[in-house]
């Protein structure tokens, strides 16, 4: 019997992640090839700056700053670069060359999956990217395979653990947003220009990898709706403790049926209120959850750590070994299923529930003028909670904070908008929606 | 551009499952064919009864009691019967004609893994199994394809659903073990004879399942250690959550290094006690859930709905839609990975945590009788709880709980057997194994 030539894995990139899964092919080697069928060689590890300290050592004679040239003599190109370009283009070469890739780069999936897709599916190459979403956590394989013959209704995912850490430190440990983020900072669990997190763009990229995998259609990363965590405060949030609710930053995907019965998709990102009762109310620290709805198997929970260099090496691994299997054996890629055409429906037509707190001049018939507004505009109110805050001569403040019912955005926004003109309002001090109900 | 003939699928079986598989098929061929990238066309439903009741009308001309003929007219078969035979011949038979299989046969995979896999490799068919562990969640693709380049220390598995069902009603209701199963019985959630599952069975084929995927090892079914749920009492649960745990009955599957260094695995099934604390003590119900631990990727956990005839069709569904893809596009299934060739640790030779519960004769110098008996044995005592319970003339009795450090299994046994015999023990109440800490 022949046995198969080694296979040839190049390397883009040696940061956290590549550093380890460099570091896991060149000790592990034998285990992996026992796994394969077939022996793996790395053929180098190209950087920008061979000269960087490493989390891990790579012999140097492996470094190479020639990506370009690298990707043509590999069989498996992983890609852990990061980042638009150059990744896209060495990638697209890498295909063409007859590569198969293994990449965690989300920012260019968002961007670019239907042009690398497309690439692959011509060639019959293969584009595993388990890594991309929710680290080490199995979640692509789950959509792309296991629920393929089920129809997926909602996702909701806590996939940013830095922003999580932050919000959980407010919650369990009543810190402030700045302390909990000079403390992440600290731990490396954030960068030091931390608006890819905190602005909720980490998290909308991976929303839009997850809504088009789940609804088998291609959700364009600027039609993903995006609030970040910046507007949160920690009295919102123990508010919401109060109240039986935990503060999450959330990616939702969801199927979504207009009024006038047309079938379309939303994908979004903002933090919302979980009943704590929910589990991902449970999910602490930098750890991450896939919480997946689908019409056949009912609700299902995906749980794990979201982010760290050995952690998401493993995501990494599993894709080198699946793309590894294939290309011995033969046969090519299965394609991406895009075959729905779901038009992406704006924030402005989702319908959730919203807690909406505000400063009023406390006065009799105040209370009726606020309902009359949210009635006015179609919002239905589900409940209400006042409390006199200060009596200043004969003008007492009160607060009020309003559930409403399922009601749509833009009704929601008309009605917001009517608060703050209000003579009765003196402030809308927070809105923030409610999942998970 | 010549259009791909349809696949022919053939099901065997039309049971809670097999009924809604079909209904899926029938009524939504063109969504599925969407994503397979060719149409689907069920040939034939074999059942043993044509005429009993179904949960899902099926068409009379489909209905078939000749499975053997079916199976050699297929591209794919899944086979939802049950039991060893006749679905090995059949499944075998199918192999050898060429079609690829899907099946949720957690019995015949225990007994026959190996002579399935084999013959499906030797022609490269492929066989999914999705819905054999764990119904509708998740958990085979990431065993085997997610985490193949990572390496799985450990599994905790609740995977049934009766005996988590029952387990809990003690738990949260304070009902007894004869009432739980009899409402269990009452609401479907076990069969008349609940034997498989109330005696682990059933959760004991599984574990041999997952710990072969998770080893990339053969696990006989043989050598899976069981006990049962019968011998729990209400009162132990009861005393547990005190305590701070809860009583699920787990499936562990884990690599074990013995004293000499050997490495080995060991997969098992026992009610244990584990902390409240941990994700595997809020599963309710009659869900399942599969707390998985990875070198790399840290602690994973997949959480769903563990039966149901809906929900499974989940799982049966996601794998036809793999295999038909990939009979489409051509090109052999990936092998199981069988690699590794672990010793299969006996159960005597497994180390963990004890929780002893005594009756002991209340008098000066027992305590000190009873620890130097754990000590002569090797078992090392992490906490003692005492409470007198009863005064009868000279002689009172008191409840001793003792909880253990890790301990060899073997050790724990010979305690317990010189225990059973010491004057001073009047009973040994009960003992339970501690997972998950």
């Amino acid at each position: 019997m022949i046995e198969y030539r080694n296979l040839r894995i190049a390397l883009l990139g040696a940061g956290s992640v590549g550093a380890q899964v460099a570091d896991q092919i060149l000790n592990h080697g034998d285990e992996l090839a026992a796994r394969i069928g077939a022996g793996i060689e790395l053929i180098g590890v190209a950087v920008r700056d061979p000269k960087s300290q490493r989390a891990v050592d790579i012999p140097a004679h492996l470094i190479t700053t020639d990506a370009a040239a690298l990707v043509r003599q590999a069989d498996i190109v992983i890609e852990l670069m990061g980042g638009v370009e150059p990744a896209r283009t060495l990638i697209l070469d890498a295909i063409n060359a007859g590569a198969d890739i293994v990449t965690a780069n989300k920012a260019l999936l968002a961007h670019h999956s239907t042009e690398i897709f497309e690439a692959a599916s011509q060639v019959g190459a293969q584009v595993y990217y388990e890594a991309a979403v929710a680290g080490a956590i199995p979640i692509i394989r789950p959509l792309r395979d296991s629920l393929a013959g089920d129809r997926v209704t909602r996702i909701l995912g806590i996939v940013n653990g830095t922003t999580n850490f932050i919000l959980d430190r407010i919650d369990t440990l009543g810190e402030s947003m700045e302390d909990s983020l000079a403390m992440a900072k600290k731990l490396g669990y954030a960068e030091e220009d931390s608006s890819a997190d905190v602005e909720g763009y980490d998290a909308a990229q991976k929303a839009s990898i997850l809504a088009s995998l789940a609804f088998h259609t291609h959700v364009p990363i600027d039609l993903v709706y995006r609030e970040g965590i910046t507007e949160i405060t920690r009295d919102q949030v123990s508010a919401a403790r109060q109240a039986g609710y935990v503060v999450k930053l959330l990616a939702i995907c969801e199927r979504v049926v207009s009024a006038d019965g047309t079938e379309g998709v939303s994908a979004r990102v903002y933090p919302a209120m979980v009943p704590d009762t929910h589990p991902l109310a449970a999910v602490h620290g930098a750890n991450n959850a896939v919480f997946v709805e689908a019409e056949l198997a009912g609700p299902l929970m995906f749980y794990g750590a979201g982010a760290g260099g050995v952690q998401t090496s493993s995501a990494v691994l599993g894709d080198l070994v699946s793309a590894a299997r294939r290309h011995v054996i033969g046969g090519p890629g299965v394609a991406e299923s895009t075959h729905a055409t779901f038009p992406i429906v704006p924030i402005s037509g989702i319908r959730t529930r919203y807690h909406i707190s505000l400063e009023i001049t406390d006065a009799p018939g105040v209370l009726a003028d606020i309902a009359s507004l949210f009635a006015t505009h179609g919002v239905s109110v589900e409940s209400v909670e006042q409390k006199v805050t200060s009596v200043d001569g004969q003008a007492a403040t009160a607060t009020l904070v309003i559930g409403t019912h399922e009601a749509i955005e833009a009704d929601l926004a008309a009605t917001v908008d009517a608060l703050e003109a209000s003579a009765v309002v003196q402030r809308v001090v927070g809105v923030i929606r409610m999942e998970g109900l």
